[in-house]
């Protein structure tokens, strides 16, 4: 079975940068164990997006926010999307700085990823529902 | 047939952020009908770039084009590498701000993104010339 | 063999943006020559990351190193993670933005990249050690 996917759906969460790496690690055992193989995990978003980052101290989760906040920042003047409210243009331009999806290879039926990486579902609204993702495992 | 390959060439375009979608999946088709599989895209140039964003409304877009221009600006004084024009530098930047390629989810012969979501072309320079897609099909 | 995989240490470099295109290279002659297929470079670390761009002139390489620096500043006053040194939270934001991971398409056994691409490792720290990347094959 070269190719298997299947969907995962995160639950509502705050504006912010959330580790996702235990549902992905859950989700990956569904798969059963490969012994080589890359996990694609894409988010069916547009104003939210993935990334992988330092996974231990949630001050650098904060800092994020804040750089991001900064180097992206609502309200900016020359803005023509501006109906769906502030928050929702800077979460589009932050989505493709960050990307859609992570790809993240599997080693005997494990993410082999470093010691300090994890995933982060990137939030970029206010106030967002559930987020749709899709995992693909090539094996 | 695990791995399929293409290659397609997009027409010039004027500097800013395009809809490519279609070509795309115009170029799935060619494929065959796969069950659950991987689309990679990917551009053989380092001055425009391909990301994943809404569709819908064409000032997102414009936006992307305009916040970009911001965050890197044409003519920054530490710039050593202007032999080429103003628009050169930036386009590098912007091309690994945004990247050279995404990766998609297929599922029963279609691309299984969101309700919002299209595959942007960023064309980055002024006076582009065509640009060169490769596309791999992994199933 | 659809899935190969192998890793590949960085000896320690400098805090920039340096060619790697020749490491990656030789690393995938190892897996024998494939028709087509992809290869995915991963690094497993958050303060480095890897990136596609041009690989003739080093001053694109110097500018990257100094619009990132203006973009990422040190030291920025909203920084909360600043106990491991002011290059370090600048360069777990940089690695977020260029990425953790890069995908090339491999055609009749080499890279199938542009005539300018290159293979970037990009250091963010001012004195890091050597750097793991995990390459896998897919054909």
């Amino acid at each position: 079975m070269p190719v298997q996917q299947t969907t995962l759906s995160i639950r509502p969460k705050p504006r912010g940068f959330h580790l996702i790496t235990r549902d992905i690690e859950q989700a990956l055992q569904q798969f059963g164990k490969v012994e080589a193989g890359l996990l694609h995990v894409f988010i069916q978003h547009t104003s939210a997006s993935l990334t992988i980052n330092e996974d231990a101290d949630p001050s650098v989760r904060q800092d994020f926010e804040s750089h991001f906040n900064h180097m992206v920042p609502e309200n900016a003047p020359y803005y023509l999307h501006t109906d769906e409210g502030p928050d929702d243009m800077p979460a589009h331009l932050k989505a493709s700085l960050l990307g859609s999806s992570v790809t993240l290879p599997v080693t005997d039926g494990r993410l082999n990823v470093g010691t300090w990486q994890g995933v982060y579902l990137c939030e970029h609204r206010n106030n967002a529902g559930a987020r749709r993702l899709v995992l693909t495992l090539t094996s």
